[in-house]
């Protein structure tokens, strides 16, 4: 798969890095292409829901996080992105060693971008695609990130 | 407001306790009404994306889990509830001393439940609504939770 | 119900009469208060279905234009309003006399407004919640209507 | 591209010819294939909203119509199909010589079923993409039509 430029890579994974919650999650970047972007979340009980499968919140999060960062590397350099509102399918139950998520940019414009949104969860050689969704995100003015 | 009855109330927290990921965020339940669900998130780095606001996916965590347990609320007994799908809009920059994700149902049938989501940030006697959501789910017979 | 201002009703109206497939329908507007419209549609055999309910298309068409004229009220004069995206759930078979979209603004921003969309079906003194959805609009400058 | 069966399509005709909506806008089906069927919607005044594009609600119909046929050529013959809910987002203005809406079966369980929707503006040899959705259908006992 084709890598996004360099400083565009750099900008993502500082930025990601920023995120409180996907570190919290243990949820890394794995892949930054242009309008692509890939985040594995691992199977641990800290991501559950009752009856042990990855929790739909954990595997939202790491899908918005995909979105977002695939629109950040088609964004101006000197702006920011926030999502104004997502949907999301969740087609099967979420179990295996990891999950997967994509998020692709499917249309940029000036102001909104959308992106597509696929979950996969990984068992060995398995892959399931156990979530699917679509998100708008809005290109803002750069604030600073702490 | 109206309290849901012991067993339900029972019922609901001991699921939640099995959430791994609504321990590990620090989230818990302030409500169990009949078809109403209030889940709070008390702020600290571990929930936040990259400008320090609670992240869309923590937020939409507690959301999905609110309407989960609401429409548990009024399943029966013997049956297990899943999330087939959700949307939701951010409406403003999640910062606070804590969220509160209220999950409430709107209609209720033998196959399908949809409930409403709201989330508030709450800092001192401020409350801003930050995100409203539709969730529609699936009521199936029970699995054991572990 | 609070009425909207003169001059932004006879906005509202004359931008509606330019939308050829409301006419087509047979929709009209029953009601324009400042955040909030109601269009109403009768029950005849061009709205169907194949079990003869109103078509989701015509309920989701009147709900989008509810939707899109409530935003519209509350924008800046020299503006028109797109639809960014929504969302919509049939919670009934809509059947009755006619169907009433009412269409609310929740949130309202610089660039983006989201709206709550309802539809109830009619039949007599009945009244039946159809369809609720959510939806996105964005505010552009004004592009001569035709 | 694939042919559905010819008793399906016979079916899914037999079925969509029933749709007084389809029939008022002036929509016809121009494919059905396993889990895929598009319908055409040419354009004129009938099906506008006040710039002269194709109204969202026109749009939202026959993607509508689209993905719930699509189901319709996976389900058991005895069944009738419902839409629970959909999610669409317009990516660009609706203009040209007339719209092609895809639906395409995603998942497909034993209640549920997941389509993706898309709409695109034909004129001429262009092809512009203007709407992308997500859709969710429910499978029931057959009902007559009528």
């Amino acid at each position: 798969m084709e890598e996004a430029a360099p400083e565009v890579q750099t900008k993502v994974r500082e930025s990601f890095d920023r995120q409180g919650l996907m570190h919290h999650l243990g949820a890394r970047i794995s892949h930054i292409g242009p309008g692509r972007v890939h985040i594995v979340l691992p199977s641990r009980p800290e991501v559950t829901q009752q009856h042990g499968y990855f929790h739909a919140g954990a595997t939202s999060a790491i899908a918005d996080s995909a979105g977002g960062y695939a629109a950040f590397t088609v964004f101006r350099p000197d702006s920011s992105v926030l999502t104004v509102e997502y949907k999301i399918n969740l087609l099967a139950p979420a179990e295996g060693d990891h999950l997967e998520a994509v998020g692709t940019v499917l249309k940029s414009g000036r102001t909104l971008t959308v992106c597509n949104l696929d979950v996969y969860a990984i068992r060995g050689t398995d892959r399931t695609h156990v979530a699917t969704g679509q998100q708008t995100l809005i290109q803002i003015k750069a604030r600073p990130e702490r």
